[in-house]
């Protein structure tokens, strides 16, 4: 029987998120941050719509959970994002000293493995939960895209 | 003479935003951004007060601009830092595709060079103006915090 608080539960919050953002015609990612079973923010990318690059979902997270914790560390934390975190992403996990980093799909162009950019030693990082369903979304976005213009 | 439109002055710029998170006991680090001669941003750290790892000089004053312009696109600006900008805030400059950044003073710990964080190939950075008096402030804030402590 799956543990409904497993990774892919998370998940499934995160792609939610990403579901918000896709309506939103937003490049579709969404991230969720846990806490003992608990989830403490929830965000999507909204670059576009706040014509900001730093607006990522895992940026709006991380500020969202610290306000909730009211610390800028997330020691005890985990998030959960659709996609690789890019290096904005990564380096300010690296400041919140996160626990876990668990990401869906992989972007094998900007994401921080190619990159190149550090974790926290603090950090433990898994990627490919729900991978498929995380990259899909985001392919539709951009065959959509391009089907429009 | 000097121009007083050159890099030292909008440095000197930076530098009055960094005494301003001096006096609200935060790292002392400051930033502008300037579009033909023209100051558009500006913005010191403020991790403390907010509670937020993402609250750097630099991610503020990207936002600022951008909200400034209208556009998540800085490609004509150049940014003025005090301090040498880490792996967040270069991964955010790379997505902001800005034309300069102008720093002060080099992070070796956890600057972007030694992190190996990469620009946007539209990009130019360049470092030491303005070096010593950049790093001047931060070695005094650590070394009060320090004594207090």
């Amino acid at each position: 029987m799956l543990d409904p608080l497993d990774d892919a539960h998370y998940m499934r919050k995160a792609l939610q998120e990403a579901e918000l953002a896709y309506e939103k015609n937003e490049v579709p990612i969404g991230a969720v941050i846990v806490v003992a079973n608990r989830i403490i923010a929830r965000a999507h990318n909204l670059t576009e719509l706040l014509n900001d690059v730093t607006a990522h979902a895992e940026m709006q997270a991380i500020t969202a959970a610290s306000n909730f914790l009211g610390g800028k560390y997330l020691h005890e934390c985990t998030l959960y994002v659709t996609l690789e975190p890019c290096q904005m992403c990564a380096g300010a996990l690296y400041w919140s000293q996160i626990k876990r980093i668990v990401f869906g799909a992989v972007d094998e162009r900007r994401g921080c493995s190619t990159m190149g950019t550090k974790l926290h030693p603090k950090t433990e990082m898994i990627g490919g939960v729900m991978e498929e369903q995380c990259g899909e979304i985001i392919k539709r976005f951009f065959i959509e895209k391009r089907n429009l213009n």
